[in-house]
């Protein structure tokens, strides 16, 4: 295979794949049958924890703002995030690919390989996947199953006197996003750097979600997905509660801040409403607030801040100044 | 929602899949978390056996030959049929689905069903899933997870000796298919309705993978996706092996030989080279052959043939003359 070829001219397989699916799995003591045949067979130890995630060109991603190995890579982090929030630890990816006959075949190759890098490095194999021709864009799947702990903080666990909690810091992805439509690639990467590579090669709160699972304070956890205010939301619904934002105490990266201010948005819209960062959101009993908050630095290296509070009610989110905070994600805003 | 609605119009959600997927997975003891939080957690056993399957309008079916229902139903079965092959229980499914602003919401909503519908049947949960905004046709994916009896017949299983057989009838996919193209799918639908019913609503042999994976004359085994001479080939490659295939012994069903008619396509490239039938391809030795073809009709009720031999040899896929065969299927033929 050249550097110019596209798959198309490559001879109608994606033979590459197939290798680089061969070598993911290899030598994993846990994946008792691999890639090559109907399905894998996984040794998941009782229960398996399975999430699954579609991305898609010009709606998740774009290939001239980030590099194929970086798509690849965020479609891994999708998942390996929703683990995660789920307290598993990671196993087996098995990636959906649909490219079209023209896409270069080396673009394709770096995506699976982003795929497979971001998964090796959190614990998980790529064990499996599909490849199919797509007659516009890339289409990516990734299907990840991971190891339970025996315990799950959902969505619907939040109560009322609970501490909403968040790992790291907010907003990055929607910054990145907006300079890159702002500025351009060049001029974007060139000019915030550190920032455009915290969107194009986010990380998943792995550690952290394993250790918070572990503690019987933290009781409603999920990850940020969709933006802070949209996925509160899920947690209100679900849990029948009222959740109160403090606006002002939600933690925004340097970088982003200093984006938001180019941009022309607040520091609260980007925090509140940015989609992507795969942080961590959750809710703890106060009285186990000091040792999580404390216990989390010390075990994952994760700083996490308390940026809000569970009261009884309606469900809903709102500012502390009683004002109501709609959910910033549609799938099909107009 | 009404008839006429488009996903667009409903509000931007996907509330009735979330509501499908609620009632889907709910009273199944083996989902502990269901859809709703950020993944699913399913008891299966200490060992999970996954498969993914991604099917794109244009390519994998045409909404304007087959209902979104049996769109639906086609795409759970791909996997089933996957599973099926790895003797595998069915246990929990997981869907991806992309649509368009445009698309009716009670087409989408059909899709969905058929999914859950055929899952359910085949004794799985629709246990989670994405949805997400297509610019571009329909998208799905099918991530289906199940429970492993201890053993798997594996591509690479096939020994010099064996004996070839597949279940049930090679072609109708590929006959009803041509029907479809030549007659349009009013006059196709009308004049060959047995036909187009088994492409839009095929069966998974389930039962019958199950209970020939428990047969120790059973070696090599794998489902029909891509046609009988193309996977052939994938056994004859994984375990180094010749296949000699008695072309005239294949078995094709009567409507299928009578549309073969119709379209001037020979009864041996119908049964060779048709995709899509989800029959099962086996391997097994020659002194348990009696008993394997015996047992599998009275304990699953269904047919299975001897077609061929595995030979010593190149890798490779022969007639009984030495004429070669070649594999039908390329994921981009020009």
């Amino acid at each position: 295979m050249n550097d110019r070829q596209t798959i198309g001219e490559t001879g109608g397989e994606f033979a590459f794949i197939d290798r680089a699916l061969a070598q993911a799995a290899r030598g994993d003591q846990r994946i008792i049958v691999g890639p090559g045949d109907d399905a894998a067979v996984l040794r998941c130890g009782g229960e398996a924890v399975v999430t699954t995630d579609l991305l898609i060109e010009g709606r998740h991603f774009r290939l001239d703002w980030i590099a194929p190995f970086d798509a690849g890579w965020r479609a891994a982090i999708s998942s390996l995030s929703d683990l995660a929030a789920m307290g598993a630890r990671p196993l087996a990816g098995f990636l959906s690919l649909g490219v079209g006959p023209q896409f270069p075949a080396a673009d394709a190759e770096d995506l699976v390989r982003g795929v497979a890098a971001c998964l090796e490095i959190y614990g998980a194999a790529l064990a499996g996947g599909d490849t199919v021709a797509s007659s516009s864009g890339v289409i990516l799947n990734v299907c990840l199953a991971g190891e339970w702990q025996g315990r799950s903080c959902l969505r619907s666990a939040a109560r009322p006197g609970d501490l909403i909690c968040v790992t790291g810091r907010l907003g990055g992805s929607r910054a990145a996003l907006r300079l890159l439509e702002r500025l351009g690639p060049g001029a974007a990467w060139e000019g915030h750097h550190e920032l455009i590579l915290s969107y194009s090669a986010p990380h998943a709160r792995t550690s952290a979600g394993l250790w918070l699972t572990r503690q019987d304070a933290v009781h409603a956890m999920m990850d940020i997905s969709d933006g802070l205010s949209s996925d509160l939301w899920r947690i209100a619904e679900a849990s029948g509660v009222r959740c109160v934002v403090d606006v002002s105490a939600l933690p925004v990266s340097p970088a982003a801040a200093a984006a938001a201010h180019l941009t022309g948005e607040t520091l609260a819209d980007t925090a509140l409403h940015g989609g992507e960062d795969f942080e961590l959101l959750f809710t703890i009993a106060p009285e186990g607030a000091e040792a999580v908050l404390g216990g989390i630095v010390i075990e994952t290296g994760t700083q996490a801040a308390i940026v809000g509070r569970v009261d009884e009610g309606e469900p809903g989110v709102f500012a502390a100044d009683g004002a109501p905070i709609h959910p910033a994600f549609e799938h099909f805003a107009p």
